[in-house]
């Protein structure tokens, strides 16, 4: 460990996002909502903070090695999470005590989009703008983690996506190739909010609802600007528009990158996780429907919408409503739910498992029934034209048990807690696949959760957002042996 | 595939099966119970078709293959479990239908002990006993099964128990060696059988019921003569019999074998297997005392008797009760089902995923993690002293998330059905662990679940039984290919 290079950088890390508080100090001047010194404090705790940090340390620089990338990624998370949420408990936000602000802003950083607040068409437009902001942060910081720093780490499995490195990285330099990969990608993360936002405003949003949403569209975290979240607008342009962001935003983004480079949708068919992906949401939507107008909630045209729009959401792990699935017939609300384990493509802004994983898991699943019908055969596992190496197959298995421990031991704690059964699975779910909205008591908001349950929530949506290994590695004495 | 052969064998075994009603038409005749009839026309239905199926192919006889051994096995429980309901159709159980028969038989052989009965206690003796007879033969299945031809055909990695050969086994020859083994293994469950008889007796069962309780006790089954179960008998001495022969058939029968020809305890300390299932067991016996002492349910000492009991009976996968677990407080009814899906060891009666495999998943989860931190390092996992070999974890693996799968498919038909979400992850979860009991709806039992559903858990009680892949296999179209 390079103890003061990771301390300097945290520094820094304050330093920035205390910048990031100027967007709402702006928005409070232009709606006169009275809430900028909250934000013009949190500036200040934030920047002297930083600083405070960074400057004892200012001339420590090193390369940094893989084991530092580990620290900073979690830093990242949780360090400004923390800080993330000093506006919003200045705030004065009816019924709103620390925990709720920490839990807010774990919610918009991870971009689960979980949230306390009931009575969000009452806030001031600065926090309103705040919260959708801190999604849209997370979602940048996300694009990099998955795309350049989980590969190189060797998180879960996702080494695969390390093409030009062929063995091990050893203590690889990590800065200057994540810098060229992240510039490039946050090129195409801001188009995609600029058309998003663009879109909303031709359907009908206000121009301050449009850029709101826009944020926590294509971050895939699905905070809104209204209680009834896109429903309020009961628009079915608006719905289309923003299926359309989020199936896009839940695609990896390095496709985006060779498809926009070649300007050929070719890099997209030809990739078996988008194929996969674009099947199973498909699938789902498809039962949804069936069950949407079987049930008779809806005409033959809504079930078509609400089923679309509602798989797109929970399935990318959005977490948008336009009414309440939880109330949806049978077997759909719980299908959604599981559908979010799933959830997006490695290197999107989306959560849960990954897509790609589970379709490693289900062609080794395939391949160990053909095993016993042919037990001489070598059988490999292919993800497109690649061989699978043994090393990801282990990793991803590691990452689905992992995910299903650690589920099981928060979800035990909550119900031990006081939760029933149904809130407790959907809740650790939603949080832990960083999806947002849950059933049963969590339908609507969070607000009915005990304090020890809204911590031990902002824990499952960090091991989810940190794809689990990156934090769990950090509880290992061993991490921290020299 | 040799199909004269397999047919050859089906019919035997029905009439090997037809003779297993004598007992009952002794019970039958001893208590004057009048069901003997039933169980003289069930005899002679099963002895005259397994004659007609023989007969034609009596001269087929060739040496069994590997896939052979699938088809048999499938075939084992399916057919003997649909000839087994016949007695329970025949007889004037009150609201029993042809479904509930069936369910009742398949519960039986697959030692899930599920039951759809209210009233066990005004039944004719015959059948009571026929009953606890169908689990005690189902658990002298399972044992070949589990010591003899699961290693053998490499289901879900237990070629790990095949210790003598060292490569992959070419559709090796089956039958001498699963005879000898089956011969030592019955012998030990016999005796153990009789043990429990005699001490349960000597507690103060009558003997009718020692003798029932013993056949459900050791086949790991948990059907009662009462509808109370073993709470019945208010006795705490029984409890504790009980307890102590359950956690005996939970261990690995091979290590019986092994202790009793050495005499010595030593196979069983030395076994990982053994001393993962006991710390479990102990683990979860601790934090239910502690539940149940604090919520101040029970006194001190009921509270370690009723947490002793029920820790072993649902670890175990029996499914005794002394008491209603299921209005335990907080999460522990949910942490004893959770417990049951890791079940006995392997080669034992017990139910659900096994304990070895747990343990495996738990090793390469660790690996996973010191991985990450030394991406270099050359890390084996071993089970005691034995490296394990790439392709058992890779099965291992398989097996867990067919599991999940088989699971998840199966919760949500029985959902779309029309039952409540706790009720349908239990009785799964129950049903395919083949545990017995579960929460909701069916703590008591199974009698308000829909025909469908009855189905559907018949299926899951045989995923369970049958390790998800020795009937998975036979799904799959290349299994049918010459
Ligand atoms: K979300
Ligand atoms: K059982």
């Amino acid at each position: 460990m390079q103890r003061n290079v990771v301390i300097r950088i945290l520094g820094i890390l304050l330093m920035l996002f205390s910048t990031t508080m100027l967007p709402p100090i702006a928005v409070s001047i232009i709606y006169g909502d009275g809430a900028g010194t909250d934000f013009a404090i949190a500036l200040m705790f934030s920047l002297l903070t930083g600083l405070a940090i960074f400057w004892p340390n200012r001339h420590a620089q090193a390369e940094l090695k893989t084991r530092d990338g580990f620290l900073i990624v979690v830093m990242f998370w949780t360090v400004l999470s923390f800080f993330g949420a000093i506006p919003l408990y200045l705030s004065d936000i009816q019924n709103f005590n620390l925990v709720d602000a920490i839990f807010e802003s774990f919610s918009g950083l991870t971009t689960t989009g979980a949230t306390v607040i009931s009575g969000l068409d009452n806030l001031p437009h600065s926090i309103l703008f705040y919260r959708q902001q801190l999604q849209w942060l997370g979602g940048m910081g996300i694009i990099v983690l998955a795309v350049a720093i989980l590969p190189m780490l060797g998180i879960g499995g996702m080494q695969l996506y390390r093409a030009e490195t062929p063995g091990p990285v050893k203590d690889a330099k990590l800065t200057p190739r994540i810098a060229g990969t992240a510039k490039a990608l946050w090129f195409i993360y801001l188009g995609l909010t600029i058309a998003c936002a663009l879109s909303y405003w031709v359907a009908g949003m206000s121009p301050f609802d449009a850029i709101s949403h826009s944020f926590s569209t294509v971050a895939i975290g699905g905070f809104s600007t209204h209680d009834a979240s896109i429903g309020w607008f009961n628009s079915s342009n608006i719905e289309i528009i923003c299926s359309i962001f989020m199936l896009i935003s839940g695609i990896n983004f390095s496709l985006h990158f060779v498809a926009y480079r070649q300007l050929s949708i070719q890099p997209y068919s030809r990739d078996p996780e988008f194929r996969a992906y674009i099947t199973l949401i498909t699938l789902v939507f498809i039962i949804c429907f069936v069950g949407l107008f079987i049930s008779q909630q809806f005409n033959f045209r809504e079930s078509i919408y609400k089923a679309i729009f509602h798989t797109i959401s929970i399935g990318t792990t959005t977490g948008f409503a336009s009414s309440d699935f939880s109330a949806w017939p049978g077997m759909l609300p719980l299908l959604l739910i599981l559908l979010s384990f799933v959830g997006g493509c490695a290197g999107s802004t989306g959560g849960g498992i990954k897509v790609v994983r589970f379709l490693l898991l289900f062609k080794q699943g395939m391949r160990e029934i053909q095993k016993l019908i042919h037990p001489n055969a070598v059988l490999r596992v292919k993800l497109g034209k690649q061989i699978l190496p043994e090393k990801v197959s282990n990793a991803v298995w590691g990452f689905f048990a992992a995910y299903v421990a650690i589920f099981v031991i928060i979800m035990l704690i909550l119900i031990a807690d006081g939760m029933d059964q149904v809130t407790a699975f959907s809740a650790v779910a939603a949080c832990m696949n960083n999806l947002g909205p849950g059933l049963g008591e969590v339908a609507a908001n969070y607000s009915s959760v005990s304090d020890l349950g809204k911590w031990l929530l902002c824990l499952a949506m960090l091991f989810g957002r940190l794809e689990i290994f990156t934090l769990l590695v950090l509880l290992t004495p061993a991490f921290w042996r020299r």
